[in-house]
């Protein structure tokens, strides 16, 4: 524990990591903050992530493996007080925990491995939670990549991170490529690319699943533009077998992730 | 369009539609609020369910077919100001149009037909978006029938109704009910009680889901207790491929219920 603690909400340390919760700031610092005892340790599992860790005596004493693994790779830790904590963190009730952390992501062509067998892009999904809880998804499917097409929200919204739940620290992760450059390059590593679409031509149940897909998810109220289902090489849809007109982004996008999983494990 | 506009928000109408935002008036009225257009137009429907609508100028500009609607069958239509609607309003961005309903659950009995196939029971389920998703992703699955147990958030929480997008209105749904008693009729009614549980001995791809079955779902952060574990014919996990803890709970169980709905209809 360095130095005594923070407890105005106008200091610089506060008000430098503070700015964090604002996109431009996180694209203008490079950095963004990490919510939460299991992000902060999933965060801390990666090797230089983690620049700064803000915590509550609470936390402190809930939580001393994160804060002692901390300082033990030499992150600078702030004791905080409830208000400074408050002032940084961006839910209802603050877990007492913040890291401040250099972004994750990768350039497209690191995220993809070469045998990739299941990816998920996000072109066009503008709510966070939805965009977290997909990249969760993801990882719990056994992705090897999730991408974030140019048109879809920052993977580093406090939302999002939260809504991962670790896995933006799991999953290989690129950023910002236009959606046409991104399925040029999943076709050419070999994958069927298939937009996942409530106007799909087939349902989930009709299509070979087996070998290696990339799943496009779109927007959560318009689902996506005629020129990304042009792109892909087929549009699928998860069949509705009751009165509802669509299934959540989120849902719908696990449905098709493990679609692909099992069917790429069970013969 | 009956009477003047709706300007003030300490009027008695007003007030006793506000007050539908809180459970314990919600039990004490036996009414709920189904706001926006999605909502309105399913509660709509169904007969005698709709009791007032409230609807902006712009909302009804927007939405002639359902504002006439209403006033075909009868349901008194008030028009309401901007300020008055941000009162009766849940959402940041109002969309201008709430209703009055009455309860749509039935007893436990009326919502299983002879033939269940497909159940979701939420058991412990405490968080309203989320017991809303799984509603309709139940619908979206097919599902007979969706049980809220007693210990579960109640259905008619705003979130909870915003997040079903209609599928409330769709789905039969028993509440109230102790988990004990629900799983014992399920058996009788001769459907598979299965649990998902990140604990669970099986998963998913193990088990054979073609038979009836139902699903219970638990809560989001310590799943389901040892009690209903024991209810269970079986306890199934959805297998985690990548390095996620967990999946979300919505997602857990349109997967859950996706599986079996593919199951039994794909030989």
């Amino acid at each position: 524990m360095a130095g005594a603690e923070l407890t105005n909400v106008r200091s610089p340390r506060v008000k430098a990591a503070r700015r964090l919760t604002k996109r431009a700031f996180r694209d203008q610092d490079r950095k963004f903050l990490a919510e939460g005892p299991q992000a902060v340790r999933e965060a801390l599992k990666l090797d230089g992530i983690t620049l700064e860790l803000f915590t509550t005596a609470e936390a402190e004493a809930r939580h001393p493996e994160l804060v002692g693994t901390a300082a033990d790779q030499g992150v600078p830790v702030h004791r905080a007080s409830g208000e400074v904590m408050a002032e940084l963190s961006q839910t209802v009730t603050p877990q007492g925990l913040v890291a401040v952390c250099r972004p994750v992501h990768v350039p497209l062509d690191d995220a993809l491995p070469e045998a990739a067998r299941l990816v998920a892009v996000l072109a066009h999904v503008r709510d966070p939670g939805n965009a977290g809880t997909v990249m969760r998804a993801a990882d719990a499917a056994g992705a090897d990549a999730v991408l974030f097409t140019d048109a879809s929200v920052d993977p580093y919204n406090g939302k999002c991170v939260r809504a991962s739940a670790g896995s933006l620290f799991h999953v290989p992760v690129a950023v910002g490529a236009p959606v046409a450059q991104a399925v040029r390059r999943l076709k050419e590593r070999g994958l069927r690319v298939l937009a996942a679409d409530g106007a799909g031509r087939h349902t989930l149940d009709d299509v070979d699943l087996s070998g290696p897909t990339a799943w496009i998810f779109g927007n959560e109220a318009w689902g996506l533009p005629e020129e990304v289902l042009g792109l892909a090489d087929d549009v699928v849809r998860v069949p509705i077998y009751g009165q509802a007109e669509s299934l959540n982004l989120a849902t719908a996008a696990a449905v098709c992730l493990y679609s692909s999983a099992r069917a790429q494990r069970v013969p």
